[in-house]
């Protein structure tokens, strides 16, 4: 069975099929963010803090972290920053990070002041991206993100990013690092420019875990660019993909229609055992009338009874008793 | 590609893997609605006009219809009410239905009067049963809903309930129904008495899909009985069952946040073709702040500018927009 460790100082989470879905929260990213991009420039972490307190409130796995503040001349300045970042979320949250990075410098700075078994994120199949990262990967007995891509970009053809994801599972082996380390992203497209991007997905999925045995991830929340209420769609594509085999994503934790399909996923998985977390965070759950959720759920760590529903055994009677 | 006709007098629809996926709404039905059976009995079909014009106007594909009023005696009583309650559901609406009736006589007297192409529903493996409704079937040229049991019960065997749909369609091949025309159910378990419920209903439908090549349905709702908060199970389960190749489900359409499910899992699955259904129906939508669902969505028929989104290329940039 697949297992990637991670953890934290004190706390140990594993990602694996027989594992509940694994949610790597993904806020604390300045792309695209300006203003949490001039915050930390300003050495301003206010932003960071509540994101990283927010994002396991609401029921991250994990907190991804990155500080790439711009684009001009990384090298110089991203380091020091990303170390600064992942120090302050890490004594402020108990939950393993992912740290986040294309500057090279930047990841190992930061593996070096990182508690527990940290993800790097990512490696490519880029030779270059390869050669610098798979050392430090070995060197520090990490786990790493192998996004299935190379120099000749990202294929459209799903049997060619299968191709990358297993060249990079190849030569993680030639440097000792074993294939339940490695967790491919296949590269979610939006479905909105590529109609196929949905199947593409699900076959890669099937593949890497049937073909490649490893770990899985994605950017979550790209499959719904550019259409109108992308919570509906991710809302769609979150049971989809656990269904097809994915094993963790890169998402924000903080949106309970996402998270409630995470869930809902979970229990129909099988990996929320007697579905406790789910009676736990949603026994006193009021929806309005019709279906709709207006209501914040009871947060998963509040005290639960547990265990109080769903005893009875159905069958064509049941088939008509109306939710 | 296997492909189930059905039809009204004026409306053909086809149940099939490369189709939107077919709601059959479940709400004509007196079974454990008290109200409407007394009614029905009364002669007084105020509320099976309103969940039709409702059901329609909600999205379903197609409605169920059930006139089971009493388990005293049915034979006597069901045949004249089936027919009656028919005719005032397929003079009101346009949408192909679905006979839903234990009594044999009462199929064959709706199956009389139905215009278009319904549903027969249903047949199980029982030898009774079988010889009762396979030469309607063959005779009146419909299709036919084949629930997974027969005289042993629901086999708790997921590879017990494949051998006997496997079974039901063979003993139609007999009679010269082809295997296009059977839509096999199943039979889905309440999750929170069997945790395995979800992962048996995955792979039994995947294996009617590959190996019986056969158009699939269930009711939808019972895998969420017993637990809080069914609509989010149920919303949950709805993208993975479309995932697993589920084409069809019994299920109620006037519930904003399943039928939302079924929309985004067409457009994941690839049968919403360019998103135009999904577009036309979210495009004014307005989530609450945080991601919950509050106001309706615009009724998928209202007119639509379509096309509007969703038309740039992603990758890795693309996976850092949030949604």
């Amino acid at each position: 069975m697949t297992r990637t460790i991670v953890a934290s100082a004190t706390k140990e989470i594993v990602i694996g099929f027989d594992q509940p879905f694994c949610v790597i929260g993904e806020r604390i990213n300045p792309t695209g963010r300006k203003k949490l991009a001039a915050e930390m420039v300003e050495g301003n972490f206010e932003t960071v803090r509540k994101d990283a307190l927010e994002q396991v409130a609401a029921g991250a796995t994990m907190l991804d972290v990155n500080a790439g503040v711009t684009a001009v001349d990384p090298n110089a300045t991203e380091p020091a920053l990303l170390v600064q970042t992942l120090e302050i979320v890490q004594s402020l949250v108990d939950v393993p990070l992912s740290i986040d990075s294309s500057v090279t410098a930047a990841i190992e700075a930061a593996l070096k002041v990182a508690k527990g078994r940290p993800l790097v994120n990512s490696v490519t199949g880029e030779e270059e991206k390869l050669e610098a990262i798979l050392p430090l990967v070995k060197k520090y007995d990490v786990p790493v993100v192998a996004i299935s891509n190379d120099e000749t970009g990202i294929s459209m053809d799903p049997d060619v990013r299968f191709a990358v994801a297993k060249k990079i599972v190849e030569r993680c082996a030639d440097h000792g690092i074993p294939a339940h380390d490695v967790v491919v992203d296949p590269l979610v497209m939006p479905i909105g420019a590529l109609g196929d991007a949905g199947r593409q997905v699900f076959a890669l999925l099937r593949r890497l875990r049937e073909e490649l045995k490893v770990n899985t991830t994605c950017g979550l929340s790209n499959i719904s660019f550019g259409l109108p209420h992308r919570h509906g769609i991710n809302a769609a594509f979150i049971p989809m993909v656990i269904g097809a085999g994915m094993t963790s994503a890169i998402m924000n934790p903080c949106r309970p229609q996402e998270m409630e399909a995470v869930r809902g996923a979970n229990v129909l998985a099988g990996t929320d055992r007697d579905c406790m977390t789910w009676i736990r965070t949603y026994k006193d759950y009021k929806p309005a009338e019709g279906g709709h959720a207006v209501a914040a759920p009871v947060p998963a760590n509040a005290p639960g009874e547990g265990g109080n529903g769903g005893r009875r055994r159905g069958g064509r009677e049941a088939r008509m008793a109306r939710g």
